[in-house]
């Protein structure tokens, strides 16, 4: 598709982009809105050949060799497509963040100052072989306003091409220009570099993925990036806490589902509670499955294997959870602050103080108490669609929504007005 | 003082500095506003002492036939100090951007959600001889939280050097650690370049300064950065404008301070009133010492001088302004879009057909109606202070306020909650 010599580079892709984002950002939500219902029925109406060209993509993994799990998820069914409609639909039920005004204030000296949200213009989404992600962050960024370049993996270009088709010709079908929504051409590194580099042509990137990829991303790019998804979860068992609670919070954020990013990584307990819940806690995990990679109090459990500093700043993304006992709240905090990525962390008490201390001293996106790590979510939060959960402190924090894939500008009306 | 082999090195210091940020972020308002006040009030009793170590810069300074409007703003005098100090009352009685609950919810399951402002961590900034800037960042990034990291000019060396044992003597006098203000130690390019390599020991990096400081920055750090300052501003006079309000607005964007980013350095006027107004804008501009780099169309009066393509993207900082007539508002977007630098645009229009689809489709930080470009600044907005005016669409963009040097946190409760 992008290898030959009159394909059109990155840089020219991103120029078109640049283009559309203008009418785009003037679109009304209704249109928007059309946009994103066509986008779900095309996506149906055209099912065969998604499907087909997913077949290709499935053939070529499995004779590859590729792991089952890999393929599993670069596979499309009609269940999946219908799901991925549907959440092109879900989009087009929330509000539209373009417009909204953030603040404002009428000055001491007349001026109407507002601050109103506007698109970024450009997105760039460097993600892995989900073809799914394609529509999403379609989706996302149409309503948002943004052009968006997708930079998929290259195991996923037949997915992909046939996916983008069906959807640029939904959103040209409402009057908006097919530029809106664009492969990246080219499936080497190269392209992936070429839109690292692209700063002025590219407002933002955001890569979604392991952890390798959101570094290489990280450092190479001299666009702005927004990091996302790298979850080493903990959660903490203060000595006021509820042990049944804690049971059932610790149980559910390793094991609800494992491979996520917010799927709990690291178990501490404090030493006042140690004897009373180890044995549950080993117990209740080891019935599920889970490896316990422990400290020196843990690991004189049967079947606890001893931890090492790595475990503790492991993100598993499996059935291993790294395990220690703290002497207080604040070894807690300070184990954290050591081997935390940041993302999420939770403490079980009853302990208003110890809540207190935990949620102000803890710096990560989320911190929560009495719950359980996996509610770090767009859609838990209530945000009905998420483009990633940033784990970066700049702009955005946590699941990111619709009004996250914005910027804002200042508009200042005066009627003559001069220093 | 650095080049000594025990000196601390870059990271040495931020280390330090992310260990004071944990004490600082939790410091209350009363805390962080005494520690304002006393440095105030340490600046001018220590004032021989700073204005002998400025003394030193500006006498090497003269030495090296530096020119003379940058050794002015390299020199301390009792007034610039007594202004310094007032700087940092003034923001002692800003409110405390952290704990700000920005948005917060119960979600339908009981959980109930606040997504709650907190310190970036560790703030770096880098900017030219100015040593009031010294000052003036340390107490922004005190009263928000940060523990701050000072990248100055070497030809401010002594300046800032005694600047900051004052200011580090009065945050140790209210309980919180030296280390919350810290110069960054070195003075060679090398310095910098660690300090943007710092990822994960420095949160954000600011550089203040012309374009070439900031363009390197942007090129170079991993440390996410926010971008300030550049400003090619236009003022486009439209069909409908109210010529006496256009001239005034052009006269006080242009010439009130020259050397500002929010200063204009373009006007495009509307060919109906071209008739009309470049006659009086001519000699206005020209009769206030400004050089016009006009269009043909500006070109056939005395004086002016033929416009390049480099012409209308210049950000001059001097009396010389580019212009040009363009045919109706979106031609004049047209020409914003190609040339502007994304700080400041504005209209003089009375028609409000024009105004909104300027502003509507004006892309830049800040975009005004019938007012001058020198409005777009934190003390005018009335944020009280700014530490400078982001030109980046991410984290925040046009001036920034305490608010803008703060990143978010969700805190979540619930009592047991599983998925």
């Amino acid at each position: 598709m992008s290898s030959t010599p009159e394909a059109p580079g990155v840089i020219d892709v991103a120029v078109r982009a640049r283009t559309a984002s203008h009418d785009l950002a003037l679109a009304t939500r209704a249109q928007k809105d059309a946009a994103l219902h066509g986008m779900a029925d095309a996506l149906l109406a055209r099912e065969a050949e998604v499907l087909a060209a997913n077949a290709e993509d499935v053939a070529r993994a499995e004779a590859a060799g590729t792991p089952a799990n890999v393929v599993d998820r670069l596979r499309l069914t009609p269940d999946r497509l219908a799901g991925m409609a549907q959440g092109l639909r879900d989009v087009a039920g929330l509000p539209d963040p373009v417009g909204e005004v953030v603040r404002g204030s009428t000055l001491a000296n007349g001026l109407e100052l507002r601050q109103v949200r506007v698109p970024f213009g450009v997105v760039g989404i460097i993600y892995e072989a989900r073809p799914n992600v394609t529509a999403d962050a379609a989706g996302i960024c149409l309503k948002s306003g943004n052009a968006v370049l997708l930079r998929g993996s290259s195991s996923a270009r037949s997915s992909n091409a046939a996916i983008v088709d069906v959807l640029r010709d939904a959103v040209v079908a409402v009057g908006l220009s097919a530029d809106a929504v664009q492969l990246v051409p080219g499936d080497t590194h190269d392209s992936v570099k070429e839109l690292m580099r692209a700063r002025g042509h590219v407002d933002v990137l955001i890569p979604r993925g392991g952890a390798g990829l959101i570094r290489s991303v990280v450092e190479e790019s001299t666009v702005p990036v927004i990091e996302t998804g790298v979850g080493n979860c903990h959660v903490y068992v203060d000595a006021a806490a509820d042990l049944e609670k804690a049971l059932a919070i610790v149980l559910n954020a390793k094991t609800h589902r494992t491979s996520v990013c917010n799927a709990a990584e690291s178990l501490l307990v404090h030493a006042d509670v140690a004897d009373a819940f180890l044995p549950q806690v080993v117990a209740a995990l080891q019935a599920a499955g889970v490896t316990i990679h422990g400290d020196q109090a843990f690991a004189s459990y049967d079947g606890v294997v001893p931890a090492t500093d790595e475990d503790h700043g492991t993100e598993y993304l499996s059935l291993d959870i790294s395990a220690a006992v703290v002497g207080s709240v604040d070894d807690a905090i300070a184990h954290i602050r050591r081997f935390s990525s940041g993302h999420t962390e939770a403490i079980v008490t009853e302990d208003q103080r110890a809540a207190r201390r935990f949620t102000a001293a803890v710096d990560s996106a989320a911190v929560l108490v009495n719950a359980s790590t996996r509610f770090t979510d767009g859609g838990e939060f209530g945000f009905g669609a998420e483009i990633g959960i940033s784990t970066q402190k700049l702009h955005a924090r946590g699941p990111m929504g619709l009004p996250e894939m914005t910027s804002t500008k200042y508009v200042v009306t005066g009627d003559g007005h001069v220093r």
